[in-house]
């Protein structure tokens, strides 16, 4: 099927797509402003990509093939995935893995939850993978559940930090030029290799700095920085109380705006107003700081985790939540509510399980306000270790502010 | 002057001159053997390198020039002239700065105690910074404290991983082939500017991977994360004891030792072998452990502390210090023992100002075998988060295991 001519009332796709998506999202649509301004025509045009996956990483000096290396615990492969897959107009993602990593890769795929992925086996060099997934494709079998597309995108299942309007400018270029072999920028024999065995359009352009590949184990030292970069840009503050009561919350709030460059504070009464924060979770934010004032105990940090256990956000990423209580060290010895608040250890453990990290932290809180200040300050310089490092070896522990 | 003919009687340089340094060292000469089986003769030949370091590096994102980007709270050409620096038969480093990052350089150099470097100002492009690098090296003034070099490096103040058999490979050539342009592998301009202007030699040779630029914000992220690695890579275990109630010490040991894969355990008696540790220190470990059983408060933790601000050896690199101690929780109260371990904030303020992290771990000491393992082994697991991660921002604080 050719594309329909201007004007015509297909479905606006390929075009973006997105809706409700952002946070961690941006990781693989920064440039989304302008891709819409380049989108292709408004029409139905059926679109699959295929990644060759079997390579064994021979460069990266580690046992791991580098596409199943894990970054923040989940393996390469899944983050690219995610990038395509969140591109709604790609019908079709075909990985191509070797027999030995099949099942492998079949976990993956049911553990972050992956949509529209079917496997084929990899040949012995990238371009026979390339063509089986190609030939998958292109097969009109009556049992496959994969349509025929016009235009194919191939990946390298080791560039995590696709971006739409590169995708967009393929499909674009694809869809002008037709198959010939006009402006093969960084031109390999793949193209080749689809124009000669498939009735498939194909064509390579250029991409953007931030399309590298992983090929060395600095280079996953620097994919995992950045995706802690990303996930760490917005911190919702939420609160145990609605108006009354909750003076030091938000003086907390203000010291951690001033100290956390870039990131956006929300403050949230999760009593009052859980619609709202069931829309912060939804909008993928990765970070919660929960502020008990009103009682001695978890209840609302617990609230808390029950509602993002419930949701899936920690399935792609850890989510930190730290457990703020106050304290008037020179009332009350800090032993005495470090006592109360050391099963935070257990909470720790078992929301592990569900990739949430979960601390908790202590702040002074004396009466003279420039030392209140200070130890406010010190508290957000936790925070903000904490929302940045990810570390899951400190899980449990009760800081001290 | 021209080499002298082989098997002649001159100092033995160039060649790798290394002696009592190893630990981050590596980061510049993980390819020492192979460096001294290619040892360029015994001749006296007089090297210098030329820093171009005046651009501006938009290519990073951030607005500090690239060269000045901190890496674990220290610039980048710090690394970069650390690794040059550390090749004794390299006798001058002349850096190009802009003059408005004059002052900045010098007191890099100050603060770092960078040895055998010259400062000039750079040109407006990197090929005049070198020029001005090569005409500083060949002029002949008397008040110069310059010596005329023989072979000139010109080499990349963004390539901080450099090693010195790459080094050795560049002066090897240009000994080999005099000042032709033989070769030029990953030839550009500089050389043909160098071979132009100055009757010095110059030539390009071919790197290894190691020997890559930082271009964008993920190189640096990259390079923190090797750096960090290459700091980690040994801890040093200190007790307070030698022989009686060193038990649970040496169980940690243990512990350790296969909890962290690749990591050197040094166990060492404070007060009974000092001279011991000294070398310790000498040999740029930049992890320790110091385990307090005989006493409830910081005596040895302190003792080693003086030991470490009394070296050097924080200048370029942050050390962790992670002061150990045990409790029955079962027989005490951990709140009890905390109160007295509370002062470590204090400690850990104090010693940050001399780059040095120092962090608290209360580990359990439950009467039951297996319940021990597991509170080392959480212990463990604790220690070996604060070495990798280098976080300064949790300092001070008293962990639990």
């Amino acid at each position: 099927m050719e594309p329909g001519p201007p004007g015509s009332s297909g479905p606006v796709e390929p075009g973006p797509c997105l809706s409700g998506q952002r946070g961690a999202d941006h990781a693989a649509s920064a440039s989304l402003q302008s891709a819409a301004g380049t989108e292709p025509g408004r029409h139905s045009l059926a679109v699959a990509a295929v990644l060759p996956a079997g390579g064994c990483g021979e460069r990266m000096g580690v046992p791991t093939p580098k596409q199943f290396c894990p970054i923040l615990e989940r393996p390469l492969i899944s983050y690219t995935l995610q990038a395509l897959e969140r591109v709604c107009w790609i019908k079709d993602i075909v990985v191509a893995v070797t027999g030995e990593n099949m099942e492998v890769m079949k976990s993956i795929i049911q553990k972050y939850q992956h949509k529209r992925i079917s496997l084929v086996e990899a040949g012995v060099t990238r371009h026979r993978s390339i063509f089986s997934g190609l030939k998958a494709l292109a097969e009109d079998q009556l049992n496959s559940k994969l349509s025929k597309p016009e235009v194919v995108i191939i990946h390298d299942a080791v560039r995590p930090f696709v971006e739409e309007d590169v995708l967009l400018k393929v499909v674009t270029a694809a869809k002008e030029h037709g198959c010939t072999d006009y402006d093969l920028e960084f031109g390999t024999e793949c193209l080749q290799l689809a124009l000669k065995y498939c009735r498939t359009k194909a064509k390579l352009v250029e991409g953007s700095p931030d399309l590298w590949k992983v090929t060395y184990k600095r280079d996953l030292y620097a994919a995992e920085s950045i995706i802690k970069e990303i996930i760490s840009q917005e911190t919702c503050v939420v609160m145990d109380s609605k108006e009354d009561n909750k003076h030091v919350g938000h003086l907390l709030e203000e010291v951690l705006k001033s100290e956390l460059n870039h990131v956006k504070v929300t403050s949230e009464a999760l009593c009052h107003a859980g619609r709202h924060l069931q829309q912060i979770i939804l909008d993928q934010c990765y970070n919660f700081v929960c502020v008990n004032v009103m009682t001695s105990d978890f209840q609302e940090t617990q609230k808390l985790l029950s509602m993002l256990e419930e949701s899936n956000l920690s399935i792609l990423y850890p989510v930190v939540v730290v457990s703020v209580h106050f304290l008037d060290f020179k009332l009350v010895p800090p032993s005495q509510k470090m006592e109360n608040l050391m099963q935070i250890k257990e909470f720790s453990k078992k929301v592990k399980e569900r990739n949430i990290l979960l601390y908790g932290l202590l702040i002074s809180y004396p009466q003279d306000e420039q030392k209140l200040q200070e130890s406010l300050r010190q508290g957000a310089i936790i925070i903000a270790s904490l929302v940045k490092e990810r570390n899951s070896g400190l899980i449990g522990q009760l800081l001290i502010a």
